[in-house]
């Protein structure tokens, strides 16, 4: 089995390099670089993952110059240049004998949020905060490494199983992205079993059984004016900053829904305009979420009423477009219980066992589930709670490490009791 | 006497490279590249003009790193080199008699506007729009060249004329910093005569001999809240953007007032949180002019007022940083004959010389104007009027170039007249 | 038992005359009226059901002026005279022998909504819509109606029960004040048993055995500004009205709560000034609701922030004042199969029978509920399904009269089951 | 000639009891009770001032249970009697020989605002302060008593001059309505000259000859959503409320126009739902005037555009409705000497003395002005400076009584001059 301190080690160092999605080809090197190590495992990764995929326009989220940007700051990286230009990868590790396909999803990327620098931030005390502009503020940099540690217990293990393992290192979560583009990889449609997780939900030492997340929708808004000289000719610009501002205050304030929880942001917004002249363009970036379709639906209605009466009312126009969506999905119950055993397998007090908890926060991974399940297989996102500071996505995010080892332990009895059974 | 031609043709190149302020390099070696090769013409720029400078923050704003760009981008361009990372020069033509000291403002700056492409934009139909994503959208490109077509005029002529001239080419008008630079020069306060001059205001074929100015007042705005996960813990955040918005909306609605008329612009708005994370950082640049200076701190307290309440709606902090401001000046009424006077004589119809006019725009050259009366000088703001395009400060700009030819004219029978005073 | 048509009439009676809270004399009248003819029936209202009350400033709500105009309306009136200017009632039925005392409370105000006149109004087409500017839109003309039903039933079959029973006729439910007021008669702290009801929620023809209500608070808010000529000098204005604009776009976007729903609601604003004088006073109410506790008191400290934040904006000042408020309330577990049992008796089906329920509305008998169980007894809140139409609060609200027989019997069962187990 | 003492006793009286617009029963009765005593003097009021009234339409204004209220209010009042229902007079004048026709304007409307009772405001500190919710904060109460007195010193001097005066007390002029009416009188059309006046413009002790006034449009704005309630289904609603504020903070925020001040106001803001239901309704009355009729145009299509917006946002319907325009009007000029020469008989000094100013207030006297001078009259607009405590429109506004009699001093000159000429 895999010791803490190895786990904390990786933790600490791809917490130290985040990338943000499709841009994660250091940390898919550095995840290929260690399981090609190990004995058992297959990786798909590059061309070999993404190759006849049904849908390819999805593909085109990563951006060539970046990739060649990557490989130009990371000359001697052997794997970068394997990478064929896209992040994520699988790994495959067959046990002895036949048996049920069993997939987990990791999550990579990080956030674009510069991180603390206060004494009091463990990372930066302890000197492994992050070194560019991006953070590990959601506690990815953790599933990475649960993700090398299953990948690794099982594969030395590999004689002893049944069935077969994929470890999904899924790009581009916080995008919303990466997990429709892995929902449609040919191997989604075969898993039997299918286990996302995260780490720090809830915020206590409690397992999560079954997690359910909002629905989400995001958009690029835009809005387009006409600039003039602020001073000279105020009356001829038309004010897209202005419309945009007032949309962007119209926008938090949509009414809640009766028929369950919702949450609106903003990020993103930029107006370029130098001060002396009417701004002609502004644009930001909108994500709704809904405990419920039907309400993440209201919003979006709610959304677009919104942003074509702030155009109106300041005579510009706007457009709007689709940026990525996540769906709600429903845990198989017949998991349930496995994950319950398992968990009680992995030393969890009973009642720090919990089936069910909704989350206000949004996953993509819920493309993958509804993919495994529409093709007859089961699925079950787990939680795997654990003490956080900060708060996720604030600059002093921060994790109890002890969840790691943890983590490893649980998944690796899921996987341990399906074999079984098989 | 220059030509038509030559001065329209100096005046396409310009348009072609337009560089904002404190980045007019090119634009500077050019300057001097032509005027260096004019008898009796000396050059003071970089080290010569800047040298003793009374007040060395003021010079700050230029940047090495933007210098150093400029001298990698034109790599062979020796007068690049010489500019020592200063923009803006003066051209200094002395008469063969003793006289007075005349000074002339032409300002050489562009604006970050994105030149139209529109086939019935003439830039571009006749192909010097425009090649990188500046653009000379308030005339400045038409000012150099009216400042080298009067340099050439009064240089190849010096045997005729008493007194010395001082051409001023000055940067970084448009961010109402040059004409403060300027003067604190030595050479100011020794100006007897001092003539700003702007084309295109009027739009018709008139001249103003005394152009007055609003009052302006700018400043850079930043609201500081807190991150928080937009799905999981909205209410952790301190939204930064939204406060930003309300801020926004409420600068517009200030309300007028009975001195006189204001304006009130915001530009360059960003926040760079991702959609998903509560934005903890928003900042804008706040442009605030008044008909009068009562005017101008009445919009400011209000301002003030409108930002620290904003804050206190979403509990977040702000800064107020002041960037630049202009002054209104008042025009010396002894100047006015002899722009009037100047202008009969250049054969300007009687019925279109106007005597005052008040534009809602801002000069810095309201600084020059100032330090040269309260020194015993004379100043006069001349506005030389002709037909415009696309209004100032928009992607369509342009001016109609015969206002080059008679600005020349102007400009040198008013330097005549006060020679031959002497 | 009573019959259908009887309830319907009086449903009907009530409909056509609403009033709203505190000023329900007409419709006490009428309710003491019908009362004081059945047998078994003791009657407290008006000064009998105040005396020795223990927190004297809170019966300062009813007005002697509209006492007044009441008596003038309804001369001949010799209840409204007897009210002595206090509306609601406790209706008191002793059983033959001792027994558990037996609370049950209705409540019998309208709301300030012109109600609709559309021919598919199913009350204004069967004519016996409202005939002031008042409106039941929140069924209490059912409530008024279920609680005479039950008096009946239980007053004519006194004999047979054992207990006392209080029908608890409340004012000012809509307010959110009546209900704090009964929990200080001392007649709360004694009761065994209580029980509030609505009926239409849920809108089926379901049972919720025990109802939960968000916690609410309600404030009058007040911006007082400075007036003066709008077009003469508007500077010297300080704009109220514009200060309380901003404070509700900015209140009705208070972030969502992960801790649970909040709902914010702005009303009754008014700001005299004439449109050629800025605004220098302008109110308005404002209700927050929260599922917890926890979220009603964030939605307090934002709303108070923003208020502050837009009085700083425009340079008001502000009072807030409280006004009202509801407690969240727990339903005491055993009392759950006690009303699932009456309902069973009463021929409701099995499934039909809903445990709990959470509404997003909230309720003043939680102050009753909580001084019940306080003091020792159980209370459940019982809601009684039926389908609506319009929207409760919306002027073409109405509800299938169906529920008013089934409230009858329900509640009539539940006292019965108490009865016999005493 | 009239005394100080006088005047200073009538305008008192007035300021005791102010009516709004269309209300000003009392008033007009006790200007006709003194008129009437007068030798000379014929008054127009009621039925004879407005039979065959070309646009009956506008006489709609007056509204019959206001003058119903008016005649019990006042029972032994026989001039309120003798009103017909209309307000305003006008008091005819006539010489002993035949000459031209002089009209003078005074208007007598009161504004809706309660008066100061501070210390330091001397109508409360002398106790001639308002006695009702109304007050005369535009000095209105000083116009009558200039007109009362300029009528007497006419009448008792009817022997003396040539021609016809006509002082007209016009109602309704902070409404804009007024005016336009008493425009279309038959007499307007025969007027020669036409004088209307306003005291304490300027706040000096300065006379202008020939005020101007910017151009205003009234419209009263109503949005249209639907109720819901606010805690059940709060998304079923749509907030004419959130609209209406929404519409506010972007109308005040319209862009300032190059070609001139404008000024935007809004007044008389309802909303009047219980702070539990989703408002359905809500109004306010808009105010838009500008230096030009260009600028007011401007205005009132960006305020479409904003209305309609606001609309759209909330999926609201609205209603826009006319209220009341100002036009602009240009002074006689062959009248400024005139004036000049009636200030300098009164004692004014020269330089006391100004031409032209701009005021940035409104007047509808301009309809009257206009209609004059289409006819082939002559008029100006007269500004009788003096002290003004509080500001125009403020609950502290008060005067210099001294004006009072200086007003009457140079109305009567001004007569007087006209009269010698004839």
């Amino acid at each position: 089995m895999i010791s803490e301190t190895e786990l904390i080690s990786w933790r600490r160092m791809f917490h130290k390099n985040p990338e943000i999605g499709f841009t994660e080809f250091w940390t898919t090197a550095r995840i290929c670089e260690y399981l090609n190590k190990l004995p058992n495992c297959k990786l798909l990764y590059g061309k070999r993952l993404y190759e006849n995929f049904p849908e390819p326009e999805l593909l085109k989220k990563w951006d060539d110059n970046i990739y060649k940007s990557a490989k130009e700051q990371y000359k001697d990286d052997e794997w970068i240049k394997k990478l064929n230009g896209r992040t994520g990868l699988i790994a495959v590790i067959k046990g002895k004998k036949e048996g049920p396909k069993v997939g987990f999803r990791v999550d990579i990327d990080g956030l674009p949020i510069e991180e603390s620098n206060k004494a009091s931030h463990i990372p930066f005390k302890k000197g492994f905060h992050s070194t560019n502009n991006n953070m590990h503020a959601c506690a990815h940099d953790g599933h990475i490494t649960i993700g090398l540690g299953l990948a690794k217990t099982l594969a030395e293990n590999a004689d002893e199983s049944k069935g077969t393992f994929y470890i999904m290192f899924q790009p581009a979560e916080e995008l919303l992205l990466g997990g429709k583009i892995f929902s449609k990889l040919s191997i989604t449609k075969e898993l039997d079993y299918f286990f996302p997780v995260h780490i720090g939900i809830p915020e206590e030492r409690k397992i999560v059984c079954g997690s359910s997340y909002f629905a989400d929708k995001r958009y690029n808004i835009l809005f387009k004016g006409r600039s003039s000289h602020a001073g000279g000719s105020p009356e001829e610009g038309k004010n897209a900053l202005l419309a945009a501002c007032n949309a962007i205050t119209g926008l938090y304030g949509i009414s809640r829904h009766s028929g369950g929880s919702s949450r609106i942001n903003i990020g993103a917004f930029t107006s370029n305009n130098a001060s002396n002249v009417i701004s002609d363009k502004a644009q930001f970036e909108l994500d709704l979420r809904g405990e419920t379709d039907e309400v993440c639906k209201y919003l979006k209605q709610q959304a677009l009423n919104i942003i074509n009466g702030a155009s109106k009312m300041y005579d510009v126009e706007n457009e709007i477009k689709f940026v990525a969506d996540a769906e709600t999905a429903v845990n198989s119950t017949e998991l349930i219980s496995i994950v319950r055993r398992a968990c009680f397998d992995a030393g969890i007090e009973k009642n720090a066992i919990v089936d069910h908890s909704l989350d206000s926060g949004s996953e993509d991974a819920t493309f993958i589930m509804n993919e495994v399940i529409n093709s007859g297989g089961l699925a079950t996102y787990i939680g795997i709670g654990s003490p956080t500071f900060g708060g996720f996505h604030n600059k002093q995010f921060d994790f109890d490490e002890d969840v790691l080892f943890q983590g490893v332990k649980i998944l690796h009895k899921i996987a341990m009791i399906i074999s079984e059974r098989a």
